[in-house]
């Protein structure tokens, strides 16, 4: 892809593509637990917030606001949870999860949280056209 | 304070002042086990992303960036964890948590994790100082 980017394997492997913004790849996680979306942006080697341009930040903080409408309209959640974490993947990567009070993992954060449930592959083709739409 | 917006006496309790920013309100969050900033942007009923008008997301974007960066510094961070959670406390605040391998948490996140470890007295005061002088 352009000027060196490439999806690390491990995103990949846990995920499905969405779709490209003007900066991130989006992908949703494979876990019909809750929705949840994976923005990458596509700049080589930038693991950190200060990583970016400044001018990148705005752009992706923009997509990440996005991202949380879609999850929230989805489900009609009670929170959006947005997080750059990248202990485990360091590539830079934007989790936006839609919650909801009461779910397996709430009022505490997703990650680590149980098994992940793979959605039935057509209900996941579904939400993919669905949340394409709306991008 | 300004424009009706008051903190949330639960992050308050839990955490010191620090400083203020163009948008946030920076506190340091009372647990000496990985430097720990809080950012609450000084807008009153900001609960979501998507409640901040797309300049104050652009400004919160670049002072978590900055954050970041103070708490990399601070410890020589192996990375820095950014998330706007808020399962809990509703009022919009934007953690940023330096991470080292092998820390109590890792490479899990850090919310839940074991009990918080109150600095201290003098060794915060020192860290506050710290990092008031490099916002």
């Amino acid at each position: 892809m352009a000027d060196g980017f490439s999806l690390d394997p491990r995103l990949a492997g846990t995920s499905v593509e969405v779709g490209d913004w003007p900066l991130c790849h989006v992908r949703l996680a494979d876990d019909a637990r809750w929705p949840w979306l994976l923005l990458i942006p596509r700049r080589a080697g930038a693991v950190e917030l200060f990583d970016l341009s400044s001018e990148d930040r705005a752009v992706l903080v923009e997509e990440a606001s996005r991202a949380a409408e879609i999850v929230r309209d989805l489900i009609q959640a009670d929170k959006t949870n947005v997080a750059t974490l990248g202990n485990q993947v360091p590539q830079m990567h934007v989790h936006v999860i839609g919650r909801l009070k009461g779910d397996a993992g709430w009022p505490g954060p997703i990650w680590g949280v149980g098994e992940a449930e793979p959605y039935m592959h057509a209900e996941r083709e579904r939400l993919v056209v669905t949340i394409r739409d709306r991008m």
